[in-house]
């Protein structure tokens, strides 16, 4: 069994690291608190018996000394959002621990437990997120790291590159070609989720920029009738986008996180009005429709005011579907063990699904029972961690060579 | 008659001394181009045969020398919007010389005439207008100058002391109970205005802060139905401004110019959203009314998604009613001449509506005859501008002493 105590003091290492000013866990992507918490890992993977090391996108796997046979991999991440909180990442790679202790003598499928850390999962630093996980799959290429800033403008391979004299590891090559199948346990980050999650889908993030252009002029000497109002235009697009995914499945939200008005005066009516839109969903032809009716919307609105629309798409891609034979043994498994289990989808990303391009994936959600995701107050039961624990090495054990 | 060859060599050398990045007039409030322009215009004035000074507002007036008499003053302002137009402050400015030019020799009311041209009418860079005309007037106190900063933490203090020195005129007292009328010429800043502009009404522009305080999270993991996204209710108020603005006589305008949205990252829920509203009309009952309906509609957006809003009152006041007897007497005066000329109001301030706490003002539009208002293209004929000249003077000369 998962050695409560154990997972308790480990939390308690990593959160204890380093805080930011609202009191959370603040571990950069890429900065020396994620080096720092990268070392004490690799500390406690060789006390389980295991061979630290960095590949060379800066992702931290522990093996089984002289196996060169299939593996089972688990682990989450060490860095944080700004101010975050104890579970997000921590659990997951505390958790991979105990999985890799208790099935150190190799599995009833013939395989090893391996510890698999990625690197600058959360990376608001730089913009990103999930940096080792998607160098590791291929999706981001080490050019790109060049091209990630952060606000002192230092670029995501600088930043790497000194993480890695920190972390002072031997390099390894990652062993994706003896994978076998990897799972991932991370606390929830909606409420609502009451029993152990077992992800099938993680959703797309689309990302677009809206941007309407009408006409400035004085606050005081253009009617309303004569009006060609940006921000008149976007309040309108506000809603419309809201209303759009209201239409759709409860998985599939909207969000206007971003909104810039120029020339931005109280005197001065908005000419120009740039929006940050991102779309998610679980299916991808609900994002579909979501987009269409967007689109339809900005054309009416900006045709009926008179306002030029110009949508861009910055970012797209399908939702992640994750192994369901895993998933089935997942749920399966709980059933056995008398432990409440629901399958779930996730809105947020997570290495899981880039990683789920490299081998077979697991990723279980262990309900968030207090605070909110992303902050100081994140709080989870240690019963649904060690029951999260039972589960996904069940899983892992049962994979065959 | 006024000399149309005088005016258009004086507004040409006001424009030449010093143009912003877009090409236009660039005389910031209390800046050494406003001080450079006063001096030309002092220059003028002795030409005029008036004696120029500035009194401890750092207005210019060149009054009639050995003349202790009562007065009638026209003028208007030189300082400039950045990369602002010809005749905005200058037209007045110059036409209030050929006004006292004309009259020099005394007027059949028994009056003299004399130029009083207000400093840092225009004044974004303090966040404030008509700060030499407030002044006079007693409507903003000396110590509030320590309080107005530009961008670079300059004083609007500080500047004017600068600007004083560079100006190196003799202080004077402002000969305020020698004043029996004061006439501006200004060019109209809306468009529509065919004729010359009579105008007996200014709006009030009242200022509102209104915050909006929802729920952070992450994007992709509230669904709508439990969202209380500030930016969405934000949206709604926009459009109920708008909605409220539209049901109000035209005169009456509302703008929302800024809108600020925290965090203001695109993954994130917006919590917070601060707007900048805008509200003109030249009716007291209106403005209660749109306030009234702001308010309901604040309360009722804020309530049913669950928000809380808070509306500050920045600004207010009455709208300003000039005089009638001068405003009749120029709308006589032109019909007698046979120049078309309509009544009508202003949305924007002017320096004429707290100098009409003063003395009786009359304030006159030159229709705006191409470009925008606060724009390098901003355009007025020669004909409108020396008609507008012609019943200004012939208005003044009739006061009675």
């Amino acid at each position: 069994m998962p050695d409560g105590a154990r997972i308790a003091a480990r939390l308690d290492a990593l959160w204890e690291i380093a805080h930011g000013p609202g009191g959370g866990a603040d571990r950069p992507a890429f900065s020396p608190t994620e080096a720092k918490a990268m070392r004490i890992v690799a500390g406690w993977a060789e006390s389980a018996g295991l061979e630290p090391g960095l590949d060379r996108h800066g992702n931290l796997w522990a093996l089984p000394p002289g196996w060169d046979g299939p593996l089972v991999t688990s682990g989450s991440h060490v860095d944080t959002v700004p101010d975050g909180g104890r579970y997000d990442g921590a659990l997951g790679t505390v958790l991979g621990l105990e999985l890799a202790d208790e099935l150190r003598a190799g599995t009833p499928g013939g395989t090893r437990p391996a510890l698999l850390i990625c690197a600058a999962e959360e990376a608001p630093r730089f913009g990103a997120g999930t940096i080792g996980s998607r160098c590791l799959a291929g999706t981001l290429t080490e050019g790109a790291l060049d091209e990630l800033h952060d606000a002192a403008g230092i670029s995501a391979a600088e930043a790497r590159a000194d993480y890695r004299a920190l972390v002072d590891l031997p390099e390894l090559e990652a062993p994706l070609g003896r994978l076998r199948a990897h799972a991932e346990v991370h606390i929830a980050q909606r409420r609502g989720l009451g029993t152990l999650g077992v992800v099938e889908r993680i959703a797309a993030p689309h990302r677009y920029e809206i941007e309407l252009r009408g006409s400035a002029g004085h606050a005081g000497e253009v009617s309303m009738e004569d009006r060609r109002d940006a921000l008149a235009a976007a309040a309108e697009v506000v809603l419309a986008v809201e209303q759009a995914a209201r239409r759709e499945p409860a998985e599939t939200v909207a969000t206007i996180g971003t909104l810039v008005v120029q020339p931005g005066a109280v005197s001065v009516i908005p000419a120009r009005v740039c929006l940050g839109l991102d779309a998610r969903a679980i299916e991808a032809q609900s994002l579909a429709r979501l987009d269409e009716a967007v689109r339809a919307a900005i054309s009416e609105i900006a045709g009926r005011r008179g306002v030029d629309a110009h949508l861009r798409v910055l970012r797209t891609g399908e939702p992640a579907v994750l192994d369901a034979t895993l998933a089935r043994a997942a749920l399966a498994t709980a059933e056995r063990r008398g432990i409440a289990a629901t399958a779930t989808w996730s809105g947020a990303g997570h290495d899981a699904q880039h990683l789920a391009a490299l081998t077979p994936t697991l990723l279980l959600f262990v309900p968030l029972r207090g605070g909110e995701s992303h902050t100081p107050f994140e709080a989870a039961d240690a019963t649904d961690v060690e029951q999260a624990a039972v589960v996904a090495r069940d899983v892992l054990a049962a994979v065959s060579a």
